[in-house]
Parts: structure tokens; sequence; C-alpha cells
């Protein structure tokens, strides 16, 4: 008999229909004459409940193996549930257990575990209600992405992880070497050599495929990657991974507003998806982990965001009645308190900050006509700070030769950087998103390191 | 007024429509009163014709700029085409040089250029016929992947990219340091003192993420992986990458039967989608680099694959009238030669071969009641050889961890993946797919390093 997932038997499946369902037991309540079981296969939050009575020729012999944990094969009947919470259950007749879960030794019996905990069993923690929750709005907000992507031309395309750019000052680098490093000759090593190497010279971990991404969207217009980047900070903290994905669409012949549109409509096109086709997950989470996310949803999908640029946002921080730990001047960056002020006291919603000093920002955002200012946009969300940053991109390559130098940037390094605005250049414009950042959003986990499968952190590689 | 995609402007523009169009000077053709450009934007392979003639307020001026390689911005009123080869082109009454590109240092003239050629202008080789319908079959072919996998209930999930296994096996590994190979010291490193590294051990590129996979499908039941994965081995061939993407599906639940069964729906509904998405795209490849690819497709989504076990070819490969290089006997492993005589010479299609011997399989296959034979597949494609590799993976402890000893692996090393066999163990299954190579197989194009935006080869890392 073709086996049925859950999802499917909970929401479609009639009293009477012969049904074959496979997962993992999530509880067992025994009573005299018959048991039932709750059995979850990762499809959707909500276990199947199984009645099994002692009509089974191995009741007593399965209802033993029965526990937390175990996976099971059963055939049943669909049956109308007599008890409150659910629509049907399924009476088994055939119950085979296919493994067993010592309760003495499985680590996930029920009850609430920290998710602290939960961590050092990064291949169990999958099972639990919070991360299968996790991960199924994980896929659907990948989906979510690639359909708004897809439907409106752009292609993905896949930007290199091992790359020779160290000049982007994005952060700290992963060296890549093909050399054990135990075992490297020292000599070799200390004076630079790299003729041993696989690629013959330094390679990093890429930290933004944003530049390649150029290069793809200056022959096919519209493109975006979707991909792992990697920073090398030893920052210890609930928001940032050492490994995490981005997506990153960049687009010819945009303008900075036509970027900013995009960011929103793309943002609001996400959190639309996911509440509909996650709502049971989405509801998990507003009860159990922070009562805010459904009310932030529809925030996001009703609401314009607040545009503002970085000189008024200055203003309107010099107004506020706070005292901030970091100074307000105009040319300094905006720290993350300045920027959950704009967001959670005075506007309440998404706040689109634009046109930053030049010299806070990187050398290819597009120099603004005051000469001090440059096309960038940041959007801002309330507790997460920056979740979306991006800007036009200097297309004039005079200009974008005296930015390289001024931020001590060897032009000859991005040769083919350049050439993009040699040949054909065209104003354009793009934006990236830490997935993982707006997974947090989205769900309202506190600490980053859940909502990615096997998180990498200082000292963490586990798994 | 708003963009039109030239793709949209070929299928959907109707004469006296006003549009504005964007994109890239292909060609111009200049007679006395007029003149003919073509423009591309990546959207489609076809070109938009464009008549431009002296109505033209800057009409002499702007031609000088029109040559290969320059962006322009052009409004204008469809018309029904007189020439032959096209339905409609556009008449300009505004034209405006974005950005120009001189015909003397402007790499990509009008002429047909050599692959090898073209690897050294990595940025600029989108912009060609040739690799504009690469990568347009690319995205189609990642977007068939997803749209296979969701409407079936898999998840994609994210395996990580660092990772701390070494005992896979599959291959030569990149290391991954956050110290700078050139002043580490020495003693520390030659000592294999990690205590100054991000991870606080020695850490690599991944080879696969189907042991992380496993975890997820032992909660999630159905599951894939598409992401890049590494092999850091010095081959120099038209085959080999050192960093490719992986798809790898796994499934709870599937014994190995299935899993062919899945594998082969996969392959018929990739090419199925892309034949249906990129007709055009694949009418070039059939006419400019391979004249058999739309056959092969053709193949694939009509007829069933053959299969085979491994001691069934053994024998078929002995009978065989030909001069192998490589011996056939049972227990060596299958060459290159020996995949290609199978599916070019004896079945003229895809075969699959399985329950290969236990001794040149991976740790993890599960062994078959012979005690000789595990439950693998490989899926072997005319031209390409090796395909698809996957296997029903060893879900009892006991034999996995004798398995794992005979390998000289440690199990302490992989408590983890063991522990999914201790608690809720079940029988389960998945396989990988090449993305790159199955890029080739469908577009015909020999080198693989030509299907993927910006290869990285042995020396080479450039872009």
């Amino acid at each position: 008999m073709v086996n049925t997932r859950i999802v499917e038997s909970l929401c479609s499946s009639q009293p009477d229909d012969s049904i074959t369902i496979q997962g993992w037991v999530r509880t067992k309540r025994q009573l005299k004459e018959f048991a039932f079981i709750e059995v979850n296969d990762g499809s959707c939050l909500t276990s199947l409940q199984v009645i099994l009575d002692t009509s089974l020729s191995n009741y007593e012999e399965v209802l033993k193996k029965l526990n937390t944990g175990a996976s099971v094969k059963i055939d049943g009947v669909v049956v109308t549930s007599q008890g409150k919470g659910q629509r049907i259950e399924l009476k088994a007749y055939s119950v085979k257990v296919l493994g067993g879960a010592d309760p003495q030794t499985y680590p996930l019996q029920k009850k609430r575990h920290s998710f602290e905990f939960l961590r050092t069993i990064g291949h169990l923690r999958p099972r639990t209600n919070s991360f299968g929750a996790v991960f199924r709005v994980r896929n659907a907000c990948s989906m979510a992405i690639h359909q708004f992507f897809q439907e409106r031309g752009f292609m993905w395309v896949h930007t290199p992880i091992i790359t020779a750019s160290d000049c982007e000052g994005a952060g700290e680098l992963f060296h890549v070497s093909s050399l054990n490093p135990k075992t490297i000759s020292c000599v070799n090593s200390q004076a630079g050599e790299y003729t041993q190497e696989f690629f013959g010279r330094p390679t990093y971990l890429t930290v933004s495929g944003q530049l390649e991404a150029e290069i793809m969207a200056m022959a096919l217009t519209n493109i975006y990657t979707f991909g792992p980047t990697f920073r090398a900070e030893k920052s210890n903290t609930s928001r940032h991974l050492a490994e995490f994905w981005m997506i990153e669409p960049e687009m010819a012949f945009y303008n900075l507003q036509e970027n900013i549109d995009l960011a929103e409509t793309f943002l609001r096109h996400i959190f639309q998806y996911v509440t509909n086709k996650c709502l049971e997950d989405m509801e998990f989470f507003n009860k159990r982990i922070d009562n805010t996310v459904l009310a932030t949803a529809e925030n996001i999908i009703n609401n314009q965001s607040e545009r503002i640029s970085y000189t008024e946002a200055i203003k309107l921080l010099e107004k506020a009645n706070v005292k901030f730990e970091y100074p307000v001047v105009w040319g300094l960056d905006l720290q993350s308190e300045h920027e959950r002020y704009l967001c959670e006291q005075i506007f309440k919603k998404l706040v689109i900050v634009t046109d930053y000093p030049a010299e806070i920002k990187a050398f290819y955002m597009r120099l603004n006509d005051d000469n001090k200012t440059v096309a960038a946009m940041d959007i801002l969300a309330p507790k997460i700070g920056e979740i979306i940053g991006g800007s036009q991109r200097e297309e004039r390559l005079d200009i974008l030769e005296k930015r390289l130098i001024s931020q001590e940037i060897q032009p000859e390094k991005l040769w083919w950087y350049l050439d993009l605005r040699r040949f054909g250049t065209a104003p354009h414009a793009g934006f990236g998103l830490g997935f993982e950042r707006l997974i947090q959003f989205m769900t309202g986990m506190s600490n980053i390191r859940d909502v990615i499968p096997f998180p990498r952190t200082p000292e963490n590689v586990e798994f």
C-alpha cells in the first residue's frame, strides 16, 4: 500500500479510508484494553493519533517497543475522532516497529528541552515540534524567494564559494587551502609561496556573491544569488554565524528607488507566502516563541515601510529624548540602538534609510550628486535591525576608480569588475538579504543558531 | 515608461505598441538613411531588431556609439517586420546610449570565439549566445529540480559547507582555516595545535551533504539538498571541477527500488521541464553544439531506463567483443569505458546498475543478504558515464559499525550518525546528482567549465 504523509491524512483522509503511515512515535498513552500513540513524520506540526487495541495480534509485544522516538509503519482505517482536538484518527490493524528508541538513553523524552541543550544534539533536534516548524518555514521561505524572482524573469545564478578576492572589506575571511596545515612546509608557507597550492594563489571563502552577480546582471539583466557566505569574525552573539545563506538580487537598468520598491515588494511577498503556506507553524511560533510574529507579518504585508534619508534619520535621533550609548553624529554609522529606536519607537514598522555618507559605505555604491553621500539603502526591522542592505552601484568608471583608491583597494585586482564599466556599462542596483536573519525575524526565534540546521560558530562545527 | 523585457516583446508585443527596451547591442548594420541594430538583454536567445532612421534627432551621433557591446535604452513603436526571421521589430523614436564599448578594445566582436578564449573573459562571456543559453538552461534546470521535489512534499535543507568530517573517503579535501597561512605560527601549526583556530579543530569544505541529509530525513521524512560541494583533486579534465553543485535527496522509508523509481522520474521531469521552458536554447545547442541533445532528451522522456545488476553487467562486458583497457572482473569497479559501452553500445539509453560489490562502495550503503553486495545504484548516461549515484543506506547499527571498522573509520567520529540507527532507525535511501554533469549532458557542452558561471579548477580561481 502506498504510504500516506501525515499532513495528507490529516487534511484529506476520510472515515473508512484504509491508509498506511510511517513516522516516529511522539507519545504513548496506555489504557487497559487499548492505547493511543501520536505519530509524526515531519510533514506538519500536528501528529496523527493512532488507536491500538487487543485485536492486534502483537498488541502486548508491540506496545513495549512503542516508545517516544521509535519508528513505525502502521496500516489502519481512518475513523472519526471521538476526542477533542482532531478531526480523524487512525485505528491500527497492523503495527510494525521499524526501529526502537530506548527510553533510558533516547535524549528526546516528552518534556520541554532548552534550545541550548537541543543544540548539543543537532542530529536529533529536527524531531522536535519547534525545529520541525523552523525547517518547514525555512523551506517555504526559500520557495517564496525563488517564486518571487522567477515570476519576474530573474535567473538564479550560482556565484563562486572559493574566491581569490580579499578586497571587499566585508569582514574577516576564512582561508582555503589544498595543503594540510599540519604538514605544510613552513619555509614555503612563510615566504608566501603558493606553488604547491591547488589554485597557485591565496584563496578564501566568499563573503558575498555581489561582484560576480554584477557580472551576470550585466549580461542577463535580472538575476539573483541564493547561496552560502562566510565570515570568520569571532562574534559569539545570537545574531552571528560563520556560515550563513544570502540572497543577492542584482538588476541592470535599476536605480535606487526601483531597488527599494523591489525589496519592499519582495519582503511582502515572502511574509504573505509563508503565512499562507505554514499557518499552523506560524501560529505555533506566535503562541510558544514570540507572540508578536503574526502581527509583524500582518504589518509587513499591509503597510508601506517608512522611507527616510540618513540625514533625516540623524536629525530625528538628535531630537530623541533618549540617552544613546553611541554618539549620534552625521558621518558616523548608525548603531543597532539607533536603528531599533527608529523602527520600534518612532515609526513602529520597517524603516528604509537611504543615502548614507560615502565614507562609511563600500566602494561600489554610487556617489550621489552632493559628492558626500551614496545611493545606499538599509531596511531596518524592529528587534532585528538591518535586514536588507543594498545600493545603486557606481557605473561610472572614473568615479569607481577614485573610490577604490580612496579605500586603498588596488584597481588592478578588480580589473574584471572595472571592465563591466569599460564595456557597455549601465545603471544597476541590488541588495542583499541574510536568510537566517529573515527566518529569525519571521519566527521570533531569538538565537540565529536555531534557524539553520547545523550552525557554525566559534568552536562549533559538530555534525 | 516601464521597461519591456526582450523575450516579452518578441512573444507578446503587437504592432503599434509603444515600448521601452534596454539591453546590449549585438550587431549594427548601417545603410544610407537608416540602420538596424540587434539588442539583447539575456532574457532569450533571439535579439530584438531595432530600426533607426534620420528622423531621430541624434541619429548621426548615436550611430557612432552603437557598437557591439554598448548598452542602450530605446523607446519605440512595434512594427511588423518586413524582413525574414522575425515577427516584429522596433522602430526607435528615442535612443540613448548608456555605456559605450570601444570596438578597438572590447573583446567580444561579432565572430565566433573559442570556448577556451571565452574562459579567460569569464566576466564577459555571459553576453554571448552560447553562455546566455547555458545560464538560462541552468536556471530552468534548477527550477525543475525544486518543482519536482516540492510537488512531492520534499523539503529543501541546507547542509553545512564547513565540516569537521574527513572520514567519508569521497576524495581530497580542501582545508578551511581562520588563520593566515603566511603568518601562522609554524610551531603551533606543525604540532597540530588548533587552539587559535576559529573552530578549535581541523575543518574542511564538504564533499557531500549526505550524512547531514540523513539526519534531516530521519525527522522530516523526505528532503533534498541543493548546494555547493568540493574536491581538491588536481584533475585537469573536461569533467572535473573543484567546486560544483550537487542535489542529494534523502527519503526515510524508501528501499532501493523506490529510490531508483524516484531517480528515473526525476530525470524525466527535468528533461521535460527544460525542453518545454527553454526550447529555443535547446534547439540552439542541438544545432551548434551537439546534434544529439534533442534526441537524448526525447529518449529520456519517453523510454524506461535499463536496469541490471552489477553481476549481470560484468557478464555482458565479459561477453563483449571489445578489447577494454581496464580488466572486467567481478569485484573491480566499472571504468568509464565499461559504463559507456553498456549505455552506448548495448542498450543505447540510460542504464541503471545495481548491487555493486560491498568492498568498492562506501560504508553507508546497505549490505545485501548475500553479504557480498550492497544496495547501491548508479545511473549511467551515454557520453557522460555516471550521472546519478545512490543507495539504500545501512540502517542496522551493528552492521554499520562493522562496515565502518572494516573501512578503517573510527565509529566515535560518527557518533551522531550512529545515533540515527540507535534511536528510531528506519530503512532509508537517497541519491546524488552532480548538477554540472547534468547540464553538460543536457546541453552537449563538452567542457564542464563552460556550464558553471565561474569554474574553479587547478590554477583557475579568477573572478
